[in-house]
């Protein structure tokens, strides 16, 4: 029997509810965070910023389909809360958002290594395919091929799966590796730790499936759920947090060396990194000019002596001289 | 019969509701990141900014209408999931949103293109015009003309379609062509390459309509689905990101070359393209002047000796004199 | 018979479908780009921008409240799409739409006009006042006396909205002739095309207003609907577009005037109007003086030598003086 | 009989819709146009900002619920819109909503007064405490007290509120009349034209509570609903346009006295009152240093000289020293 | 019986509905407000405004979900209003928005204490942990046990819950008393004042919970539903108030003493605390240089020279090499 066929108990119940709606406030939380937090990036860490702005932007309205599946598929019954059609959602659903979610969880921790130009957008390509896969071959194997209860297809899908997490994995953890030796010591040290809780947090979700093929029965659902809820709050916001100080590091470190300024000083955990910077003056091509100076140009009841904009001025009443006038 | 009114499997159903779900969330997290990214590129490149977010608001949109209607209109029977009435909508829901993102598209290119003033308005007038005129055409073809299963008006309406389809691509090509010279060997490589994804990608569209006309079944039917989905997301988010890259590259060179400022670094992958720049002081016309420093104007218990905004305040009374005093 | 009593064959019910949809969603579209163009022009027009922010908001929530009650009212039998009660909602939200979004099209258009202090006040409320009773009369007779059906009624009230529809023509005609001396030909030419087409999309109104007295019969029903999308879109997003660009040409004429600075540099159709600018170092009042330079205040461990925040901070404590210490 | 037991006639139906839907769209307006020029008031006058920003939002919010309520609580039958259940909320909905904007509006219009530190802070609890109480005791007679039909209870609740409204009305003069003499004259005769606005519109809902004792039938029941929409909208709209513009008219005088810059120039109604102002270079403590100048600090495959941040540096190696190398 | 079983009087029932949907509204202007003031603090102390944001966000939408739930779970009868199953979410609901509320409003707090580096994340870590467990206990014992009815269940929880509620307290008294000494006196008086509402405050709710237990009746019912409602606007409201304003006094400190700029003028109830500053020009690393001034480069026409962006361009040739030429 698939999980999302067991009938709770009201405790079980109440539990998947808790879970499920404290992972959606949190990611929401966590993703006003980011909104309000991104301007303290420098604009070559921006990408970071988008993946972690999408990430729980995305995983938030998932979680709010959610609980709106699992409020509308469950109805109290004497035996306990039944499932209905809708049930199914609960497991379907959480793939659909990993499947946008994870490559953008290592296009973020690949937007704090040190790869640059095509580099990084070749690593990017090959981080993501290679996730998308991942979960896609889950889904395959967890939800599509005979309502996931066929034990031979959960098995070969999941190692399908488990190849392209390998893959992943190896291609991070040579990206990160690569990283090291060009940062300094204290943003190497938190990008090992990102790239660890990251990695360990993965882990949860091959385990999961593993319970789908061996384990059955209500507590086991409800373990799933709540494993799942844990996970995903761990990894998005924890990992996100790490990248973002990292980010934040980087920036300062490139303000102090003089590579870049930022509008406002860079604070972590009130120690100050770096100071607000302003751009130098604008040095403009040889023979180029800024505007001249010049009176207010004629009125148009005025004869127009010399048009300051001839070219545009000239096209506009071609184009539009059938115009009769008020 | 038409594509809408076919039962589905369970495996095709979850297979629909997954591309159907994926492409959402993507296209939602591109407009998150067209939101955060509009400041990378400058005013003069601006509204190719705005088509990228107009196109991925309206197609996030679209596709939860597209879930919505998905989610109500299907119903499970012993045979599979049955198709109800709303079911239509998932086609015609797609001919709605090209209306608006294939013409926002268009402009999008045209918007790093090196045409200038009516030139420009010009060019865009005839894309945007003809590109709605293919879209119309596939919908009166597909959808309104007894309901999307009369074989004739299928092709008449093809047919009028690709002649649109084709006058677009050749006012897209013209500009492109014409612009190339006067960018960058990047820039022109970068133009090229979103230019050929674009354009590839729509000539998805007429194959899934073609399957309209001979194909049938539920096979077919959600391959259709997928198809467009696919091309959807691949479209709009890759040639998307194309013609950011194209934006930025061509904002930093004004900036290198003088030609305008950018108020923060350009980086691209890492690589910095150029230096946050400030404007130059101002310059003001002659005889005008910044407002006359003095002292605090005179309060409302003094008697004034010279108004300051004599005119303002003359009339101000004048309009409201009638108002008694507190 | 009122047109939101007609039964729609199929065909007719997805060309309503679709001028709906895609009106709403090219609304839509409208919105962001006004939000995300805001900044190009300068505090001085910024009435312009709110107006049509403002207008392009309130429609794209109308269609979308017109979009649910046309899928809700109609129901599908063998004759066709039956209308329910709902279907008057059709005609008589637009109507409410109308009542906020005419008058904020009055202000639009005089925010870029010349007049100044209360004139430009006293102009605006007599067009706007105008225009809410040209709506309102209308409303009256096309849906409140009699449920629209009373020819009566609708003569006479159509009659008394014209005579509001005609003197808002005369206060807006009036105040854009003078404002065309007072500004360069180019924005003149503009401001007299956005004249223009503003008050020819108004036509259109008055004429769908005149086909519920005498036409009848779902094809004249279906008619009035597709004009009513087309001309919404047409005037609020159109004429938007052309009041942004005088607005963007005054605000470019006053930079290189010398009265005013813009952050940005001005580029309208790729051809710089003027340069981004910095405003002056800040100039103080005689005697006024920035805060003093001093070491950090003494903290609170020590004993306060001279408190650099005196008043407050007795104030303080008198308020709070009751507050036990931790 | 209460006001929402009454069966509506089709043209008092309409009505009711019409008004409810109009001030919701022009509440919103309102909202969009509070947002996009909160940026034109200095930060001293923010609050009024922030209140003016808070009510419309409320208010918009709860017309939207107004809306919905009043859609599914009337049925259409032969003899006219019979109320269900659901009618009274269309009046307790409305004491909800001002019980939070009465006070924010009394303190918008403290915000502009020359009040400072707690003596700002004292009358504003003052004044919104007592606008708070002359809601809820109206809301206890009007709607908890025997379902709103005692006419004792009615008669002591507004006799209760009424003492309510006068001390509010009290507070509110006192503090406008002690700051008149601290305002330039045009400030003043503004401010005085607010106050005016606002408490002659707190008029209108004492009458409208009136109705409900002594008055009954459907015909009063619409015109306390649209007395109610129309006193919202001119009090919520039209007095926050006069505070806004007393906001931008002090932020000019500050900028002008040199008290205060402000980022950009400050027009009102297309009349010049301040120019835009860059703040002072910034000044250092003495002793205090910006971050010295020094090369790109040595990356982490390298031996670290001197560590650069050396206290931080040390504590999150303890922190987390027992994380394994990649 | 469970408070949620209680059948309450129609009297009751608005009261319930009148201060959820007053809390909701205040909820929701707190959070607009901690939008719109959010440039009021320095980058150092953001922290406590990310976490203001997400505690008003967070709260406004559960009430959302609270309002909805009380509309749909409670039917009118003739013997009052009968809850039906939905309406144990009334409970549930709050425990898991204090899940997330509570850990951040701790954080909120350490936000402006002196702690610094891995401290404050140790204190965080610490008193966020601790927070959680308490609420976790609680819904343990109020809801999941036998569905909140064993009072066993609810004395044993209700004390583990207490025991973390002390530590917590610790925690935060801790390090606020370690804070004081480091403040200037009056940033001091109002941390002890935020420091004693928020723990006052939070001695409600183990009040509410102990009503559980002892109490029974829809009185009490709805007591606690309105004690709830006023905690959570005072605690959530009013604490985060006092925070912003010691946050906004040591962002004011810093800039006097030198330590940060900060690009708008800081003041508080009317009153003056710092000037807007305008960050150093930058100063570059040694070696290091801004773009060089050089022509425009080479447009793709002409033989490029010497290419400018050598490294990117060749990789980008090599990467689409099989690119066909337009």
């Amino acid at each position: 029997m698939a999980p999302w066929q067991e009938t709770l108990t009201p405790a079980e119940y109440q539990l998947v509810f808790y879970f499920l709606t404290v992972a959606a406030l949190a990611l929401f939380a966590g993703f006003i965070r980011s909104v309000f937090t991104q301007t303290e990036v420098g604009s070559r860490f921006r990408p970071a910023v988008i993946a972690r702005l999408s990430i729980t932007a995305v995983a938030s309205l998932t979680y709010l389909l959610l609980i709106v599946t699992f409020a509308s598929a469950y109805t109290k019954t004497a035996s306990g809360y039944q499932p209905g059609d809708g049930a199914e959602s609960l497991w379907s659903l959480r793939y659909m958002e990993w499947s946008v979610s994870v490559p953008l969880l290592t296009f973020e921790l690949l937007a704090v290594c040190t790869l640059v130009g095509v580099g990084v957008r070749r690593t990017q390509f090959l981080a993501g395919s290679s996730a998308f896969a991942m979960i896609f071959a889950g889904f395959l194997g967890g939800v599509v091929i005979d309502g996931g209860t066929n034990r031979t297809a959960l098995i070969v899908c999941g190692l399908i799966s488990c190849v392209f997490w390998v893959l992943t994995n190896i291609v991070l953890i040579r990206a990160v590796r690569r990283s090291l030796p060009g940062v300094t010591p204290l943003a190497a040290l938190l990008m090992r730790n990102a790239t660890i809780l990251l990695l360990s947090g993965w882990v949860v979700y091959p385990l999961v499936f593993a319970i789908q093929i061996w384990g059955s029965g209500a507590a086991w659902a409800t373990t799933m759920q709540i494993a799942l809820c844990s996970a995903d709050v761990i990894v998005k916001l924890g990992f996100g947090t790490l990248i973002q100080r990292v980010a934040k590091l980087r920036t300062a470190e490139d303000v102090r060396a003089g590579d870049d300024v930022h509008a406002e000083s860079i604070w972590i955990s009130s120690v100050k990194q770096s100071d607000a910077g302003r751009p130098l003056e604008v040095h403009l091509a040889e023979g180029a000019q800024v505007h001249p100076r010049h009176a207010r140009p004629p009125m148009s009841a005025a004869v127009p002596a010399a048009a300051p904009l001839e070219a545009d001025d000239g096209d506009e009443t071609d184009d539009e001289s059938g115009v009769p006038q008020l």
